[in-house]
């Protein structure tokens, strides 16, 4: 199976990420700052947007900067693109050929706009239109569901905050990920049993917060892309103020409450679940308490930090996308409806 | 019932918004052109997040002027907030109380941005925080689903756009807004009689693009606060990148299609849910192709101008909700687990 062994491919494709990239983003991460840009524009769709997402926390938390998500419609159907007036434009896109996207970058180029891809297609149109590249040198993606390409755009997003900060920890722990990535893999038997209980789920929520905000994304993505679920992601606090009317005993909740800053507030949003509603739970974690709370804990290592973990959280949500979707019947290299390259304008 | 007539009070609360705030909007607008801010920060959540979506869209295709959404929690969790240059800094929310949205709008205003609330109570810490504030005076919402809020925070927002413009037709226009709502007001029987069909729906995408991508988040929120119904928005774009490969046959999709520049690119992906996949259609539009290809057509006005079709496309929406969770015989005042006040972190 392709998926599969994409998926298994991760840890060796972000350790050679690293070893190979890592002079680069220090090159484009000095041109950041040497541009002295107010904020980060990003433009992405699907599993790319998702990346966005982490690097929205990221880019904010360790180098101060704001990130505003690009709204492409603006810049192709309506032709009335924003002044993006002390901006770093960023697109990103595995194939790096969805015309929207290559309209925000042509757009920032066009303003003066210091402009940056990261793809894992350094010919395609995208970047092309690019000041700056980074290849995520994933290797030809063939299952339609996107994995290492979304690992990879994470890895190159964390290579450059590690860059832009010049903090020698940033980069010993980048040095860990592919190891924490191994163990967390060795789980594949124990999702694969697991999976069987939810075989007749046809809906589910999934919540994440902070910088795994992205993982309850794309592990909902993953589920509507491979086995037709409908899965919806949720910040615990945009839960809070209204869908949590859905939910009702016996629901499923899939959780990713990996240690750190935001552990009290989904730990708080798991036992309400867990003691007021009865929900049913399946939750990613290092953290004994949350994992206690599941009917289903998946584990990632214990000293992940939470700036990367969602490098690591993702793989047991992929396993679990993936597993579910034999379960289900369902094919899991070519799901119906949707095709790799998807060209939006 | 109370959330009933909320409902219909909106189109005088809109007329009454706009003859009474119309020149402080004004004197708003002079504040951020002599600021010469470089992008908008806006922090929101729920219904208003929905608020913020249009924003995003209306003052960056009318005045030049991208956004960025916050993320709070790198506010109140993370203690880590990005490095507000040159931002003009907004806070939405119908009760202003909700700490981690003031906390924004505290960081704001302490890294010397200019601030602006948007809010029912003027005398909310949210307001206090604020340099300016814009009042919703939508009345005391007492249903916990918000509806005249919404439309009002709507009506702000574009009332702001149409000042910052100095356009005399947007003012024009936005006297009109009213009259467009009240007329797509009587058809609450055709509503109320439609939603039967839809009794036994237990999940649905909501799909809008452009302007209109907030009133599908919004008509997909209702959904969720109101008749439990697992509902997810998506602009078409996004939903063309993998979710499309859940809907089968007979799936329920609600659309928003109204005339205007992204019209075309909803056209296409409806005339591909119909035809290729034979999927079952609601659509709120104005034009005559996108209401034939519903199994159930929910008309706006015909001359409603698509940067102003949200205020009206909406109420469809919400009557939608208000007449499912009767025929679902579930509470429309009070839904279960959630509170009319949400106080996240």
């Amino acid at each position: 199976m392709t998926l599969f062994s994409e998926i298994n491919e991760q840890p060796e494709r972000i350790r050679s990420l690293l070893s190979s990239q890592r002079k680069h983003i220090e090159k484009i991460a000095a041109e950041i700052q040497r541009h002295r840009v107010d904020y980060v524009f990003l433009a992405a769709r699907g599993t790319s947007d998702n990346a966005g997402r982490y690097a929205n926390y990221l880019l904010g938390a360790m180098n101060g900067l704001p990130l505003a998500l690009a709204t492409p419609s603006l810049f192709t159907y309506y032709k009335k693109p924003p002044t993006l007036k002390n901006a770093l434009v960023i697109g990103v896109s595995q194939s790096g050929k969805s015309p929207d996207i290559v309209s925000v970058l042509e757009e920032g180029r066009r303003q003066g706009c210091m402009t940056l891809s990261i793809t894992n297609e350094p010919n395609s149109p995208l970047a092309q239109n690019s000041d700056f590249v980074l290849e995520l040198q994933a290797g030809a993606e063939k299952a339609v569901a996107a994995t290492k390409t979304y690992t990879t755009e994470l890895m190159s997003i964390a290579m450059l905050s590690a860059a832009l900060s010049g903090n020698k920890k940033m980069w010993d722990d980048l040095g860990k990920v592919s190891a924490w990535m191994r163990e967390t893999l060795k789980q594949n038997d124990v999702v694969a049993q697991a999976v069987q209980r939810y075989r007749y789920i046809d809906q589910t929520v999934v919540l994440g917060r902070g910088f795994n905000y992205a993982t309850a994304f794309e592990w909902a993505l993953k589920l509507k892309e491979l086995t037709y679920i409908i899965a919806e992601p949720y910040s615990s606090a945009d839960f809070a103020h209204g869908p949590i009317a859905m939910v009702e005993s016996g629901y499923p909740v899939l959780a990713v409450a990996a240690k750190g800053k935001v552990l009290d507030s989904m730990l708080e949003m798991l036992r309400r679940l867990r003691s007021d509603i009865a929900a049913e739970l399946v939750v990613i974690s290092n953290d004994k308490k949350a994992l206690s709370l599941a009917q289903v804990p998946l584990q990632i290592p214990a000293d992940t930090p939470e700036w990367l973990s969602p490098l690591v959280s993702i793989l047991p949500a992929q396993l679990f996308a993936y597993h579910l979707t034999l379960a289900k019947g369902y094919n899991t290299e070519q799901p119906r409806s949707i095709r790799k390259v998807t060209e939006t304008k």
